[in-house]
């Protein structure tokens, strides 16, 4: 890969922006190695979880606007067969929202524009004390992106999201971790460390298809208008895993109080807990 | 009643999980019990509001586990007839989401599993200050259930219901208090006299067909896309509330510098504020 | 105007709340003035932000009761021809959630039942220190209205929000800051001044094209039930917005660090960011 690294160890997948030279400024080529990377922790059972950070000092530094005021006129040409360009920052935010693993962003500094919009679909947001954030979009004429008009009034209170996003403002780690942006924040040399412990912390004792189905609940209940649907979806999700070899080994460990060795796999043993419920939504102009 | 008690005294219901030898671990008697006893209070009058809580040094242990790994296949074997076995906490905390009084769960010791998700269709959640509570499920190879899917991410923030779901670790009260789970904190021997307190400070001055109604918007449009279907359920209420007895006796109160006293009654006064408005939610495999 | 003020000075409107001798007690007047002068707002360019204040020591004291228990009875009669008499307060808030300008509540004193409810959509709501609020209606027999029961699940959480609405008592300016449902706390004396301040801070940097979808996209999405929503709407805006007059100049004065002089005029240039992607919310009976 390019533009990215993708290492696979301990359980544990870290994908690195990896553009130091220019603060690891998002590109198409970008775009699409991180969809592929993403693609294959999702197929790669040794991944527990994933862990997003960058190369050097920053996290990224938005969208490379190394074509200045030309940047957008060139990036809708790359996509000349298309009817319509799509965002590529939401493709791959639509990406992670279809993670089956859990994804830990390492913010181990400056994230700026589609640098923070696309934590933004990760599970947690890890930070370094001094990492400085910005949705910067509205400064430059251009509106917010990543699916972040979705994702950011879910994460931080309404007036802060507003403020944030109308001004443009620089915005200091301070402020993100009190507004509930950030998780936690941790010295730049460890944040990264940090984020693994994290990964580790949450999958070591749980069952990969539940912390998978679990995944897709929260995410996919987020927005439904009624709990029926969780109903739906958690009664089809308990009568399948209750009487698997999951639920028999973990309830058996339970009462033997000793550690679980649960047999099911993400690849193979994922059940589908919506059916027709839920609306599908697919891109269209 | 078999495993739980319904205690009616002032103007407010208290259900007590009663199995206090087994910790009121879950019970499909519970479920049907519960689901009975909140119909119980919607239909008295007398019942302003509903306090539950469990009977001895816990609040709820979980779903009973003492069939061992065979637990929830006898679990379905106990339908036979169904289609498809529906989540019994499900079916518990969907008839609460239905309630026209309101809920105060008074969590007077551990709350695992069901005993925790249960709780997330009350109205509010006091907590005895050395209360632990987990989301456990994934540790056992099972899934979220009780509709937490649904709730959490509505109740705290969505990083920490991440954590807690994925990891299935337990949580100590003061975790769950500053996540804003926990409304309030208080010593164990106290919970229960601090819920019903609560439980009178919310109605006293409170016309009781209108609290109903409040609960059954707030609930419903926590889920809407469009402030619009507010305004048509409020636009229906405010026009057949405005000119009925309670209205006329509140504003009369008010403007008199006295208590008012409502004539409206839950049982025989309910507007239906939706109409076809809003989509009908059932089961369905 | 009779019952409202609308000033506009260096970029900003000021809407003024003004039957002082009343504590600005809402009317039908009141109510069709203030969508009058949201509407004024959006066609005039030289309005950035909006602030809405209250004339003299209160901001609002609620629907005006002067007629007693008749009051909703002589409200009904005033709409005869209309099949259902819509909610006032609602009416405005729904143009305010349909507002091209941000719109700050400049809450200088206290602001009871619709004086609170009509605030809920603002973007920012500051208050005096001492501004006491209320959602008093279950105290007088009605319901929750101006979409409230939409808005103030999403602005404080659930159990706070239930507490207020249930037991109608009246909530001092430090519970409400803490809950989050005002961004700040300021004397009494400088509230106004600090709002216009806000203004200048959340518009001056930013292209008003800019700012104008961002409101859009950001309340809109707040209800949507998957963020492929955001992703088609962001689409078309970066498709539109990155290569014309605006993004050029944004991109050019940021790559020469300079300030930006944006083009693109919010009566003229807006594009249509969703088509038929959103349902139509309508008034129907």
């Amino acid at each position: 890969m390019e533009h990215i690294r993708l290492d696979i160890a301990d359980g544990i997948a870290t994908i690195t922006l990896n553009r130091p030279g220019q603060l690891n400024a998002f590109t198409t080529i970008m775009e699409n190695e991180l969809i592929d990377a993403y693609e294959r922790c999702d197929t790669d059972d040794n991944v527990r979880a994933v862990v997003l950070t960058g190369a050097g000092r920053a996290f990224c530094a938005g969208a490379d606007l190394s074509a200045g005021a030309d940047t957008f006129t060139e990036w809708q040409d790359e996509h000349p067969d298309n009817e319509m360009r799509r965002d590529g920052g939401g493709r791959v935010v639509l990406r992670m929202f279809e993670s089956r693993k859990p994804i830990i962003a390492a913010i181990n500094g400056p994230a700026v524009g589609v640098g923070i919009t696309m934590t933004l679909a990760a599970d947690f947001r890890l930070a370094a004390d001094d990492a400085r954030i910005g949705f910067v979009f509205n400064r430059r004429g251009l509106i917010p992106e990543s699916c972040s008009s979705w994702f950011l009034p879910r994460l931080v209170p309404m007036q802060r999201a507003l403020d944030w996003v109308y001004s443009g403002r620089l915005i200091d780690a301070a402020e993100a971790y009190e507004s509930g942006l950030f998780y936690a924040l941790h010295p730049k040399a460890s944040v990264l460390d940090e984020a693994l412990a994290l990964a580790r912390r949450i999958t070591e004792h749980s069952a990969p298809v539940s912390v998978a189905l679990s995944r897709e609940l929260m995410w996919r209940m987020l927005g439904t208008d009624h709990p029926m649907f969780a109903h739906r979806a958690e009664s089809r999700g308990i009568n399948i895993r209750g009487v698997g070899p999951d639920a028999r080994e973990g309830i058996a460990a339970f009462l033997e109080k000793r550690p679980a060795s649960f047999p099911d796999r993400v690849s193979t043993d994922m059940p589908d807990l919506f059916g027709d419920d839920l609306p599908t939504h697919t891109f269209h102009a």
